[in-house]
């Protein structure tokens, strides 16, 4: 048998189930396998093992009900939690201590997980990296803003955490970590208790070692019970492959990564995936990704902009200047050219494919632990709303893990986990 | 020259631009009045007279800049401030001292706004009235969930008070105690830091005693400035009336205010308004809004069902356990339907008519205080995420206020308030 933290949630389920090995067991194997691995990946901001413990003491007790019953889980530090400081990553509120779970850890602890600790984040869920490293070669990011929870799933200390993605930080920090990263459709997880970034494009979503889990998640995290079934595709799907309007900036690995996809797809099903260009109206998505998130942004930071503006970063600080600068009629003409974008999404994904492959990011894990990486190759899909994964099929040139990011039709996410976890299976 | 306190904001902003008043004469002025008040109608969860003085003060040094500079709000007990405890309206959190204030405050307070308190809400923004009184008839409902701030507006205590609206909180509250209350597009307004209830249904607002009032409001609350001037009707608006589907709910009362309405209007622009019927599409969507409502409440509470469940309301209670039942499938679908209906409201709304004029409620406020009437008449349009507001044109049976809901496309706020204005300008 596999070392308990080696354990995928799903496994772990089957022999709690079983009666084989009981929560208390497992969460005390993943805290001892932290202890071990935290002092050189530092993916944690706190943790509290006493506590952890005695919940999992509780459900064994209790015996097993809940979607997530004894699953030890980690948390993003830009969400609510009644038990731990929550600091958005920022020294504003290093002693902040909310009141009430954030909606979605209410429903992850309600399934019977059991909540570690909270991650690192990035500034407010943006671009200031932390403290924590890239578990697959120290001196390199884990990516952003979910850092810790990408970090800490790649290093194996949990089999689930949790992240949020504004611009590209669930999709980004899992390629850049060798792990699954899953955000479903926007709006699919509750944003109560959230720290608010641009609530036109804040989305929740988690990291896991398997798509099963990654289902499993994403089923507890929004009540969606069924999302945890992963169901067998009934025909072959129509997959397309995309290099988007930003191919430009995507490295040599980044697009050998997706026309490895590719080719695994065509193999697993027997049928061509051609690789397309977006229609037009997506030549400036990017831009106005990028346009209503900042605009947003300065609205969402007033509070510490007023009160404490020295103690935001340089860069969050210029950010949030620039996003005041833009005016509010742009604002409005983008919200409405990213609403017909919408459509002609669906369409795109309705009528001639279910699903599209294309880069999760610009390449490999950059080094140095200042930035966290380019976020561009998810900005379109999340403006989307649609549900997309990490998958982490390829090695890049100098050996770090480069993943590949499918995305289906807004509302898909159980089919898409479906395609996914074929995809991960063949390989 | 009228009392301070019964100055409009805009009124008020006149004459602090002017130099003829200051925020200190202003604030303290409301302040009085307020404490003359508040023993009769108790509209208030938690004052802090001194430091809005000491605001004003700031204020009147700085000199005037802001959209709200000098201006004294409240602001409902469902939004989290830094300087102020939030209850939610829940003996849970009755100690509760946020670290943060809620992002439309923010914005308020950084266009100069001054916060004078909290103002009761019904438990968690649901049904269960407050202390709060009707200011026309003290044993009669002010309307729920938005009650303090319905009611401080309406006994004239301040000029501008926030709410949050997820079946009708705005619109009914409005309506019963003969304010406006405006409710701009779904969206319009960040709900960061707001306690969340039903996400793909919560919205902000505000009410006053003008026009001009609530579209500075929502202006500074927004972040769309430009919202604050009322640009005068180029055309004649397309003007219909309608009962809904929900028409046999509608009081004596609620009929003869649209029709006044309706009469008014014709009168205004010398055009026709008909009575018409609603597509065949809407003919569920009260009960839809409901569904989706109670689904999405029973996991927005799940903290407090988990951890508190005995100080939840029996009602509170029964409700989250009614919505615990409906199925996620049940769910995806109302939402699919919510949907396709909005994009055939948006069809009616730009091809056919400007403008609907429907009941604002079902008829005057109900007597007691328990209770605080029914939310039928703006279930539909929160779930079409419309723009709506209540004018108090007309008077029931009894004297008491029946208000006219007005409501227009997504995204037509400013038209929406030129109509309105017209309307109470030639009344």
């Amino acid at each position: 048998m596999k070392a308990l933290h080696e354990l995928t949630a799903t496994e772990a389920r089957a022999l709690l189930g079983q009666g084989k090995i009981s929560a208390e067991k497992l969460v005390h194997a993943t805290l001892e396998y932290i202890n071990e691995r935290e002092p050189e990946i530092e993916a944690w901001v706190c943790l509290r093992p006493d506590l952890a413990i005695q919940q999992a003491k509780e459900l064994d007790r209790q015996g097993s009900q809940g979607l997530l019953h004894g699953i030890p889980f980690g948390a993003k530090d830009i969400f609510d939690t009644r038990d731990f400081p929550t600091t958005f990553g920022s020294p504003i509120y290093a002693h902040n201590q909310p009141a009430i779970d954030a909606v979605h850890i209410a429903l992850m602890k309600a399934a019977g997980g059991v909540l570690l600790g909270k991650t690192v984040t990035a500034e407010f869920a943006t671009f200031k990296g932390g403290k924590t490293h890239n578990p697959q070669r120290h001196n390199h990011t884990p990516g952003g803003s979910s850092s810790g929870s990408a970090a800490a799933v790649g290093a194996h200390m949990v089999t689930l955490a949790t992240g949020s993605q504004t611009a590209a930080s669930v999709i980004r920090p899992a390629s850049f970590c060798g792990v699954i990263g899953f955000k479903p459709t926007f709006g699919k997880i509750s944003l109560g208790g959230v720290k608010s970034l641009s609530p036109s494009l804040d989305t929740l979503g988690c990291f896991t070692r398997s798509v099963g889990d990654a289902a499993l998640g994403v089923a507890a995290m929004s009540g969606d019970h069924a999302l945890a079934d992963i169901a067998p595709l009934k025909k072959k799907p129509r997959i397309a492959s995309t290099l988007t309007y930003d191919a430009k900036q995507a490295s040599a690995d980044a697009v050998a990564a997706v026309n490895h996809a590719a080719l695994l797809a065509e193999d697993v099903w027997q049928k061509d995936v051609p690789q397309i260009d977006l229609p037009k109206i997506f030549s400036d998505m990017s831009e106005i990704q990028g346009r209503i998130m900042w605009s947003e942004s300065a609205r969402s930071f007033t509070f510490e902009r007023e009160n404490y503006p020295e103690q935001l970063s340089q860069q969050l600080r210029g950010l949030i200047k620039q996003g005041a600068q833009i005016s509010y009629a742009q604002y409005s003409a983008d919200l409405l050219r990213a609403e017909e974008a919408r459509h002609v999404m669906h369409a795109l994904l309705t009528d001639n494919y279910d699903v599209l492959i294309s880069p999760a990011a610009v390449g490999e894990a950059p080094q140095g632990l200042t930035l966290t990486g380019d976020p561009i190759f998810s900005r379109v899909w999340t403006l989307m709303g649609l549900p997309s994964i990490t998958l982490p099929l390829f090695q890049g040139s100098t050996g770090l893990p480069v993943g590949v990011q499918l995305v289906a039709a807004r509302g898909r996410d159980a089919y898409l986990l479906s395609v996914a976890d074929a995809l991960m299976k063949a390989r």
